[in-house]
């Protein structure tokens, strides 16, 4: 095995990757449902909103739209998602505003805050997620995620895997990109971030998409590093 | 006096409010001048340094330049005040680099660590500073500044007091500006900061220009909270 670069930040993909999106939106859609008086699969909820997430990015990304953060994305996803599950008319534009607040409120892994307080230790670490700030620091908050500084979509200005998204977070960090870890649960995610000259760390997150997950159930490409869980990257990365 | 406002997140002035700078780069300045071989006043070399710091950034709002970071205005700054020091041409270009960051290693006042420590239970904590996100990101790693988020001039894209320095704060956090505290050692920050409806936090750094500091010895408005200093602030929040 190669000696590793010399990493001095590790970056982060979010949603799959530190957190368990799916489970905890669906754990709060089953709570709207019952004060809602409504039958409906919370785990369908959460998939139906999740499925708008790359064809609303890629308005932006393609430049049919203006910049746009996610907060407003979602919550365009959520209107659009609510006649199929029985909520269309049931919720005040200001319940809509707090239900969309879902993704603030996400549970992370089981290894994720024990791994980032070792990896913080020696590197920068920071989330480099298409979440809009609002998201990620009210997320942290929460969840005790201890991050550095909070990069990500609305500080580069650009969602993944736009390239710009991981060059300008390099440059905002002002390290040459072999000493930034993109560390993703997505080989897609890697893949751009490698081609940009990044180093790339692998952690599989097997169940994201539920028990039947099909993709990213293994390390697809040359990536610097291929971990279990964060804490054994802190331990590869020598914390 | 009238209740506080429902205060979710404190945004910090840093340099002079949350570090004391002109101690910090003076330092810094004596072990280059020892290393150089060269007699220089540490404390006037900081003067002049910061001296140039306004006038480069209103290049900047006035439209006359692009937006450039603080670090490149930094570093042009130091180029230009070498030789009244004795070090025109004794610095590579790589030694200049690396003694720019010389504003990475600011040290902070000593009540800063544990009352930013207090005050994040509460509510969330950044800097909302005139520098560069790798600035605050390096200068948070050495001094232990638990932020919760890095806001500041990159992430909003203007040199205070713009008012949009204060208003894309907030609305990036996504809260009303009187649920958004701006503190600072420095009255016309706060005067910025109080017109566009933020709250305001007033903690006097008497020192931070030396023994013979004239302005900002005390609150010159009608400041929401006036602390004596962090952990007074922290206290005044109810944490």
């Amino acid at each position: 095995m190669a000696a590793l670069p010399d990493i001095k930040a590790c970056i982060f993909d979010v949603f799959g990757t530190v957190v368990d999106w799916r489970n905890s939106v669906a754990r709060q859609a089953g709570e709207l449902a019952k004060a809602k008086g409504v039958e409906l699969d919370p785990i369908a909820f959460a998939d139906a909103w999740r499925a708008r997430y790359q064809p609303q990015m890629e308005t932006v990304r393609s430049g049919k739209r203006a910049w746009t953060i996610l907060d407003v994305l979602h919550r365009e996803s959520l209107v659009a998602i609510l006649p199929q599950f029985g909520l269309d008319g049931k919720l005040s534009e200001a319940e809509i505003d707090e239900f969309n607040r879902a993704w603030w409120r996400l549970d992370p892994w089981p290894d994720v805050v024990s791994g980032l307080t070792r990896l913080k230790k020696k590197v920068i670490i920071a989330p480099q997620s298409n979440g809009n700030i609002a998201i990620m620091v009210n997320m942290a908050k929460r969840a005790g995620l201890p991050w550095d500084v909070i990069l990500g979509s609305e500080v580069v200005g650009h969602y993944k895997p736009a390239p710009q998204a991981y060059t300008v977070a390099c440059r905002i960090l002002a390290l040459p990109p072999e000493q930034v870890m993109m560390c993703a649960a997505h080989n897609n995610d890697l893949a751009a971030a490698q081609k940009q000259g990044l180093s790339t760390g692998f952690i599989a997150r097997p169940t994201e998409k539920g028990p039947n997950q099909k993709t990213d159930l293994k390390a697809e490409g040359d990536w610097t590093v291929v971990a279990k869980d964060f804490n054994d990257l802190a331990q590869q990365l020598g914390v």
